[in-house]
């Protein structure tokens, strides 16, 4: 099973910046994490992190005969953008969105995810772990 | 570790009604799996099922002094209950929301959590299985 | 055919307060003309009053394998109970939604319901009369 | 008693239009079946239908010596026809709005009834049996 | 003079729990100050606690011919129980609502109560001293 | 000069319906009085009754060529009426928006005319004298 | 009979600032012509300008027991004053809101007024004349 | 094919009134346009324009069996009329709704229309030639 | 102890208008109460009212040195001052919001206060003695 | 005459995914349709399909001084870019906007447009035919 | 050049209250500077600051032959007055608005400013340097 | 010090776009004016344009150790980007957002900035001159 992770904008600075949201992990350290769990269980990742909206439709849609999942973390996109929510619906992969700190208890606009509605579902405010659960649950199928 | 997995209004019926939306497993084949995985990892679960506002916050008040974790699905209160969020606030043990279904697809008066904000955070969509990643989640820390 | 007649809270006190909103015949007097009403008409009828959501949530659980319809008058929870809500779609018998007072003409937040969407259809205004109309449409059938 | 009953914009079409919706029976059968329901019981009925609100209310004045109650299914002026509102308070004949569909399963700008707080009450989601119904209440009357 | 005081969800925690927003006296306490100051003016004071909304309802209903007053903390039932709201209408009886903090320096969905506009006046933000307060109007009556 | 008073819908009622609102006058002795006071000032009035949106716009374009003023209570139409709007802006006479009752005062409904923006102003409130006013201005043009 | 006119803040501007909007006369100019109006219909008029809102509150309060009328043209403070409005419904004068412009025509937050419910009624958009149609309707009274 | 093209209220003033934003060309000129344009591809036109929505539901009633497309200008109905919507969706007629100016670049009411979900599409903004373009659409069928 | 109680707009009239709203005991009296109740309890008392925002904004600033408590009755200016609110943020004085009337029973408008946040809380609906309930909460510190 | 026709975000994938909505055409075919079209009417057209929101910008920018016309189907950016409707707005191009589905008839968000107000117009749920139209709209200019 | 600053309510109290929101300058020491900085480049500053949005009013009327600019912070009354937003449209002259703190960064009501668009335009968030930028703009000009 | 300075989308176009909105002042005129200034008050200045949301966020990531200041003109993506506030929120440079044109009097949806509440603060409607004015504050520091 293929699985296509994709980090969206300022997820570069993991680790780096504002720790006390999004805590101390830099962003390699999650994808080598991934990419061992992943081969444990018989899951071939693939990571790509962008600060540009089009970079990761691009990349949505340049997997969409390879992978057979998406985890993806959109950033300030997830309440932004339409045309990302038109990319996942279009390529159909299941697809689940990622939140490191928990949404729900920052600002309104932060409350409304434009995406989650064509993924399968999300997981929000479980640290960097959630990207695990999120490997965890395509496992699982 | 000590888990205390709370079910709200209506998953009683889980497993036997609208298995399109809530799937096939019942509630008690639910609950079997957390025990046995939680057993794997050195968890102690217990299990509670309400139709009653009130009996789940009677529930979570009880466990104050045993349990290191929540896991709640709280069904139709999650929408609803103020008093419940306050519940969970007051005894202020770390608490994860999760749903079966991916809430965020459905109606709009489902899209908004009173929950949340003061849960760890929210796992949704992930049908049965969502139970198990919060537990994997406790696993983690 | 059999049908669940359940009153919401403060039904309990029909006829008793408020009698130029709700009018002046007591519940009781109500069950009663239901009951001689549905024998004469091959109706078996069963009554529940109860001020608790919970309560009114076990109830439809309760009736899912005995009742081919279910008249509800909700009373304030059918503004806010995404629960009951759902039960009435879990157990998927057909339900009336049945209101003494005409709403339509009320407090704002009465002018809403979360429960007609899933129900057959609402009689509201019709005065206790409204509990017979709704049995009268079973009769139809 | 004398009762007129008003059907609204496109009503003329019952029956052959949008069955899954409005059911297969035709206006003309229903208001057929009516007239004998009210001859049975010693009430006198008139129809009228028409697209125009303006006509609609024309109907309302003209009856304003004659009825004693009306029916009216004012179809898609239910949510937008303050002129037709204002026609029924003002001949302040006791008035019940029927709706063959459950609208409040229907779309968000269905919800509203600018009539419903000037009428006696609402029945809706009861098919053509509606009609029938608020006829049956007259009768108790 | 007979005074009832109700006491909604999670004041059983009171003096236990989150001693920044609520204080640290307990409900026990408070109890005790209303008892022996309603001693002292005549008044005969009852209390209840509960978590369930139906249980505040049905507390109301059984002293309707007992209270001549009702003092009554709603906690998170404020916000969103129309039936409680139904419930202090009906019974008819004084009722002054107390809330131990500031609620409108809270959350945006504590700033509007369901129940304030059907009771004689509210008072909010002065402690457990609140509840002494709205005993000492009773006193001034 | 020329004016045109239009009366909408449910305007023939006046003087006969709702008096406490509307006042005592009928349609006919206001039309009388304005004629009369026309009549005296040089001003030639012609007058119109419909409660069809559609003979109300009709009537404007019929006297695009013959009026210099319009006087128009559009009664429920105020408030829904875009066509009638269009209308009033196309023949682009100058026209004055009356109402009887001060419709500030009324139901949240009546609180926002679609047409005042295309009129001259808008005198309401003040009775069937409203009128009276509306014809002295143009007399003070 | 007595009127007392309140000009709201800026119209000691009028005729000498936008004249686009407000027109060329002067608030002079415009007392000028109401008192020689009032003289002439056996009404005695005071005149007083303020730009200060608690100016035109003592102003109302001064004058309960002299005004059997007042004309007010609240400007800005029509949108804004709560204080303004509890003070005209305290004194209890009859009251004419007038507005020389056309506010329906202008911005959003014009098209509400905080005043006019307490008001008989509202002139707006008849320019200065507005001013002479209110006098001339307590003249018809 | 058959085409009926209805043209709402204010469209018979096409060409002589606000040439600024509905353009020079008379409405009987884009009639004997289209109508040149549908013969020389094998449409056939019928024209009708009012300014009654009641007549406008008529006509679209009257061709349910002669018209295989619908061409609509609903004018000021387009934001108001679910009455107008009902028939267009009842009759199941490929609908196309045309307005002449660009709509979305005008007021705020202007901007939703009732009509289009239950149409084919919608072109805006194309002056009259917009009409050709959704006679052109049939001829693409 | 000294306490500033400030009165705003139009309680000058306390007492002598609308006494089914605001009671008849007039503001003289009431501070003539207030006055002796805290020379009884160790509090000396100061009294101001004015119709004016920046008088009350004056007062706060001028007592700044002086009191250790403030009881505000903002009137109107309650649901619009942004200012006020600021001066009581700013002299950060404990500060107690006491309205006479229940405001959560009436106008809309009336049910939020720009002012509570800043304040220690609240007391609304108690009548005069609201003043007399915020004066012992003072002697309670 | 020189037209530039943009494809916004997730068009590169037309007639590949979701046909039901967007239909079974590939980019490829529509732009070779459209540069047959054109070519038979003597206009020169460019193509440019982008997922990057700043590409669109700077294509319109590139052709300001070549092209007399923009096709733009903007995709998820229609209701999302403001920078884009800046763009069109600067380099004053006459501009269509064009939607394949009819965008009305989908979700909320997709009801308003922030472009539309700065094209000339908006073509909407025609299909790949919707580009045809808009070329065809700039041979009749 | 002569510039005429006005200061709002609370202002005066800048410097001593609340430095954390607002800094440490005084309102005098930030005048003496704004006086220094204006006669080093050939402005003429006069200053004011009040607590009454009336006579905030009356200053701006006051100086409208003798400032070719205004710097205004308008403190609370940003949000609230629309007599100063008809007043700074008035008199017609350049105005700035400042703010200390950065508004945007605060509670809702402070985002929008009623005042803004009739300015220039707004500087806030610069601390007391803000004043110096405005008045570093008009010597720009 | 060093100052980074970001223009957003179609700033590139300054001086030669609409010059009544944005004055004729060409963004390098600018740029060099910024130069020249910074030079004399020991300013370091870079600046970067572009009209992808992506490449200003990698911008603002690769001064993250070389700048202590930022000045952005966001141009469109002010209104809609969330992954531009996080950015200038991670970098956490003291951040200054500049608007040519007075935004508060254009169109409403550019009445709001995402980006405002993570900066020191705003500048807008102060032409180029507001970048200068910006520079100028980092001096004043």
């Amino acid at each position: 099973m293929n699985i296509m992770v994709l980090h969206g904008p300022n997820l570069n600075l993991l680790g780096r910046r504002e720790p006390d949201i999004y805590g101390a992990t830099t962003l390699d350290e999650v994808n080598t994490k991934l990419m061992e769990y992943g081969a444990q269980h018989r899951l071939s990742c693939r990571f790509l992190q962008s600060n540009h909206e089009g970079a990761l439709i691009d990349a949505l849609h340049d997997v969409v005969d390879w992978a057979q999942g998406v985890i993806i973390n959109p950033g300030g996109y997830t309440h932004t953008s339409v045309a990302l929510r038109d990319a996942i619906a279009a390529v159909a992969i299941p697809t689940i969105e990622v939140h490191i700190s928990n949404v729900a208890a920052r600002e309104p606009f932060r409350q409304h995810s434009l995406l989650a509605p064509v993924c399968v579902g999300t997981i929000s405010g479980m640290g960097w772990q959630g990207y695990l659960l999120a490997l965890h649950w395509f496992v699982l199928q």
